[in-house]
């Protein structure tokens, strides 16, 4: 398989072109690879709402063609009925996922969009519509692509003749999750594009209790690129860099702060802290927009606790712990700036002191 | 509750004046409590085979056991007959869990004493076998105690008015796993009978991926024992110990090499990475049996790999990777002697340099 059908069979959101909805649903992963078409607004609300669709980039995408393809069925004659249909269609949407920030983001800018055209006649509106979800869909294709090119010249240094590179990941931060290529995994992806076989790298998947997104997702997809890929659970990251099987390490991230310390999934902090240790490149992946130059350092990004059952129940034929044990379950938690490498953004690859270098890509 | 009642009610194996077994069914935890009586040798063998009883130490006291009262209810008129029925009963035991070392020491320390008492009347030796089985248990119980009088000394000068002690433990080397006190859990216990108040300790159990011993048997033994206890995945003890609620780290050890090097559960070396960064104490409780003065350094303890299903199926509904995946699944790692504070025996805490505090201790 080449890295172009390997994307066609599992990216996240597809449109043809009639601007209809097609979606790998995720819910079924790993065991099931089935494509669902969208066809009614009730139906891709429900893909977001069950996270069939999920993914901060993938779920501002599919809100956005979503809302273009169902503006596009609106029979109004005049701009003030479309615009009181298209925000109907954009309220019931942003309720699929209240608390998904790109859901509101992308919405947001379709109804900017929307209303910076109000002269223009329905039909017109419409197609500049489509035009505006596939423009948030290529930027994000076009960040990803930026970040992947920058670390695959990381591997590129790193290939050994005969020699496969070992790399490590956390959490999904992948095709699945974006509108292509990821951010974690692209720099592997863009490895096949120019030429890589998927033997000349291994990636060691963490699993990334309690979610299991490296599980269920990562693995999947990467081992569906044919690259060589092992699972392995959290706790064996620092066995696994012991051996020497680990060259580079690539995260993605959810924010970071001024001062370079960055939010990741859970369990990020510790695999920074054993790559350290052990003298191995940790790097994480991060689109510009995630970098916050108002906030200072990473004791300013608030962390999400979430509930005791996804430890202790979720997944399970049965509980596996004790009755009203106390949980502590952290969704994600806080790199130190001190412990990362290098922090690769579709600009640039930024260093300590990485306020100074954030500055120097215009943030 | 008291402690006395506490252990009553969780200790691995108990007999009564006649001898008769009586276990935790260990299969049924964390859900359910329930105790029972082992009559038969077949009892005592499933009991063992199917994990009823698990535990190095807990094994051994248990074949221990059931040896001496499985041969009391031997009717033979001299002593070449007594020794047949004696080593059938051993050879039957020994078939329970063939890899189980203790079980073999345990049994042949048992035959051994046989062996040394032919000239006494059956019924002399039965006594014999009795006591003998009572002492493998009670130097067990010793063993514990010494290590658990020696990690209380440290939780001492961690009390502060008002303020609980931060412990954190992997795996399972508690009650449930040893005699009476476990090796990592003996330090809380030994608290708990000196006056400290369980809410005078705050426990953090890892989970401890992928068999989860943390989850169902140390949160369960110390919850039970009214030790404030939380739950965590592996991959949160870095946050946790970033936030400060973390003093001391207890863990068991299943080897110790001459330089200090130790064996334990698959997750320790990270922890004791991670320990280190953050400056938090590090201690490896090890019977002095575990310490092998004939093993140089970790790189000569060989490290079992275990099968790929524990990760990508056990306890789930459905699997939770894709087919086919590589999985890597080591049992257990090697902490560095660098990163160990202190190892507790039974007779001292030992520092570095290890080898030379070993031999202080006469190994």
């Amino acid at each position: 398989m080449n890295i172009e059908e390997f994307f066609d069979r599992i990216i996240s959101v597809k449109t043809d072109e009639d601007g209809n909805l097609n979606i790998i649903d995720q819910t079924l992963l790993p065991g099931e690879i089935k494509r669902i078409n969208l066809n009614t607004k009730e139906e891709i609300w429900e893909a977001i709402k069950k996270l069939r669709v999920r993914g901060a980039p993938a779920i501002g995408v599919c809100a956005a063609l979503g809302i273009a393809k169902t503006a596009s069925q609106v029979q109004a004659d005049n701009y003030a009925d479309f615009e009181r249909e298209f925000l109907g269609l954009k309220d019931y949407f942003a309720s699929s996922r209240p608390t998904a920030v790109n859901l509101f983001w992308a919405l947001n800018r379709m109804e900017d969009t929307l209303k910076s055209h109000k002269e223009k006649d329905i039909d017109e509106i419409k197609e500049i519509l489509f035009k505006e979800a596939d423009n948030i869909r290529n930027e994000d294709i076009a960040i990803s692509r930026g970040i992947g090119e920058l670390g695959f010249k990381l591997l590129k240094k790193l290939k050994r003749n005969g020699k496969e590179i070992g790399i490590m990941t956390h959490c999904n931060a992948g095709t699945l999750a974006t509108a292509k290529y990821g951010t974690a995994t692209a720099p592997m992806y863009m490895a096949l594009e120019n030429g890589f076989l998927g033997s000349d790298m291994h990636v060691y998947c963490d699993e990334t209790r309690p979610l299991l997104q490296g599980a269920r997702l990562t693995a999947f997809e990467l081992s569906n690129a044919c690259i060589t890929t092992t699972l392995q659970c959290d706790n064996m990251a620092s066995v696994l860099m012991k051996s020497g099987k680990i060259d580079i390490i690539f995260v993605g991230c959810d924010r970071v702060a001024r001062n370079g310390d960055a939010a990741n999934k859970i369990g990020t902090s510790g695999l920074a802290i054993i790559a350290k240790h052990y003298g191995i490149p940790f790097y994480v992946c991060a689109p510009t927009s995630t970098i916050d130059m108002n906030t200072a350092t990473g004791d300013d990004i608030p962390i999400e606790i979430r509930d005791s059952d996804e430890v202790t129940d979720m997944w399970y034929k049965e509980r596996m712990a004790p009755e009203n044990i106390d949980v502590y379950n952290p969704a994600f938690d806080v790199t130190d700036h001190s412990l990362i490498t290098g922090i690769i953004t579709e600009k640039g690859i930024c260093k300590y002191p990485f306020d100074k270098a954030f500055e120097k890509l215009g943030l």
